[in-house]
């Protein structure tokens, strides 16, 4: 999508063909960063802190990371340990253990000589999948936001969407999922005005998502993440859409704390609420949402924050009293019964097993486990 | 009740006899700075830059400023313009309209030169009837905690508590409405562990309530407005506490925006939510919540947030990039299906027309009309 005008990834190859290039999400909105990783420690280490962030972009770097690290040597034990740096970096994301299987079952057979190539290649093929896939999503999901359209009692009016984090390109190679039904509505010429949740703890609202929608010239207001239960009661939003980061067979939605919260105001008020999904990020393997581990990350994101001074530098306050403790759970299970559909690139389905397995029917022998 | 082990009030009377002691709660939780107001515009500038918050706070303060304009002069005109002045601080404040109309209806039939000694004594009658209304809404609280205590698997395992705002003390004379039960909890022996919202934009939990429960020695942890809804899920909240700015007489209660997310939690979750408010909070020839009109206040509130640089300094940053705009909702209204009892001075009851006027009798003519 575009910054300042001029097309971007989340991730790319360098000119020099093996180094990797990602924008550092760490220090966005205020600065525009392109950072370089060359080694494998690299790679993991922009995953964990976070430079890069979403699950889609998770998986690519990954592979990316995975492929540098063969780049230095390539035989099992190196493959197996570079794995494993890479598994450990963020638990709770499923497109991270899948691109690494994906990956594994790949080199493993490969004759050592052969691995760092096929590497390159294979994160090159991850890259393109996910920009296909999430075009694909925007499409399914433009289909939504033209019913709500059609609803509005002044269809001129802007369809109001709530969306909760980021879920847009910055979180995947590109076009986004919750986000990129918004980007195929704009080319569609249907104007949109997006709420934005600023997404407390990490505000990846307020500094990603409402970046991403600024640099694309699409309306939007970010709102503290209290708000959404109001402006649903006063009819201030049409529809809601969010990502995921993990989907059980059944489609409970496991997503970034809060998400829940919205979901429930959204079914109070009957307005639809959507999850939109690669097929990658369904774990077919689980049937219920309340099983998955949540990760719990480190207290000083909730109580420090990061922002700009007057005089333009970066700088980081604390917000909480000498002696408080925080707690800080990353993401929220948000039941199936809440979701009115799931967005995937395949078509738009009832977040249920029937629904998803008539849209994924290859996966029926491993969903009958769950 | 206790800031570094000595006890306090959030508003009192200097040793001199005449001037006004508050605590600046602009600095909090960073700094314990006490102020003394002098006069009728160090009151009123008290209550218009937020030093002291909180409707009966604001309430107790505006009755002082009275008292201090008088000091220097109470012939008529100096009386109703001290009373416009102090008016005009918080335009929407309830409490402080209560105070004010309260003391000129006192003041105004007496001579001259016996206001100045009137309003003081109603200042400080002000003060004691809103500590002894608070003193007596912990009390019925506490039965609901014990319930709560009773409940658990485990009795000697703390009570969890999850409460949004700052409904403490500091918003109050002394005691609080929402954290007053918490109190008393303390003052019975019952272990307690509070969950702080800390409630964008802000923050009066992370600062105030934190601070507030830290300085009493009550266990707490701070968590991001987005994390409710999954420790509910996750059965580590127990019960619910929240204060109100304004309650209708069918029980709906409007307070700080996102109150209604957590009561839609709680209620997903079969968790009791409560209410805590003296019966002055009460608006009894209203309803409906839903007519209620919500106060939009200054987006700066949601795009900057304020803390404690490394060095100590206190400072603002930016949070979100340059051109996206912010909305800010200050309040959102909870509707009485949502809420399991209201917790009043007088006793706890239904949050229904009937279970009001059970308690407050006195009001069915009133709420007849509502």
């Amino acid at each position: 999508m575009q910054v300042a005008g001029r097309p971007y990834r989340s991730i790319w190859l360098d000119e020099d063909g093996w180094a990797v290039r990602i924008i550092d999400q760490t220090v966005l909105p205020h600065q525009f960063r392109i950072l370089r990783l060359e080694t494998l420690e690299e790679a993991a280490h922009a995953i964990s802190d976070m430079q890069v962030r979403g699950a889609p972009l998770i998986g690519a770097t990954a592979a990316y990371g995975l492929a540098l690290a063969l780049r230095e040597g390539a035989d099992d034990q190196r493959l197996e340990r570079a794995a494993k740096t890479l598994m450990a970096t963020r638990p709770t994301a499923v497109n991270l253990r899948w691109a690494l299987e994906r990956a594994l079952d790949l080199l493993r057979p490969l004759p050592t000589q052969a691995r760092a190539a096929a590497a390159y290649e294979l994160a090159a093929e991850v890259c393109e999948e996910d920009v296909a896939v999430n075009r694909a999503i925007g499409e399914q999901g433009l289909r939504l936001i033209r019913i709500a359209q059609e609803r509005k009692k002044d269809p001129s009016e802007p369809v109001q969407v709530l969306t909760h984090c980021n879920a847009g390109w910055l979180a995947t190679v590109d076009h986004g999922t919750a986000l990129s039904p918004i980007y195929a509505a704009k080319r569609a010429g249907i104007p949109v005005h997006v709420w934005v949740d600023e997404t407390r703890p990490r505000n990846q609202g307020a500094s990603l998502t409402a970046w991403e929608l600024g640099q694309e010239e699409i309306e939007h207001s970010v709102i503290a993440d209290n708000t959404g239960g109001h402006l649903m009661q006063r009819g201030l939003v049409d529809l809601c859409i969010t990502g995921t980061d993990r989907t059980t067979a059944t489609g409970d939605v496991c997503n970034k704390i809060g998400t829940y919260l919205k979901a429930l105001a959204a079914h109070d008020n009957g307005i639809p609420f959507y999850v939109a999904l690669p097929g990658s990020t369904i774990d077919w393997t689980l049937a219920e949402g309340a099983a998955i581990p949540i990760e719990e990350r480190g207290a000083e994101e909730v109580s420090r924050i990061a922002g700009r001074l007057e005089d333009g530098r970066l700088a980081s306050v604390d917000l909480l009293p000498q002696g408080s403790r925080a707690v800080n759970y990353a993401f929220d299970v948000t039941p199936a019964r809440l979701v009115s559909a799931l967005i995937t690139e395949r078509g738009v389905c009832p977040a249920t097993r029937e629904g998803l397995l008539g849209l994924f029917p290859e996966r029926r022998e491993e969903a009958a486990g769950a």
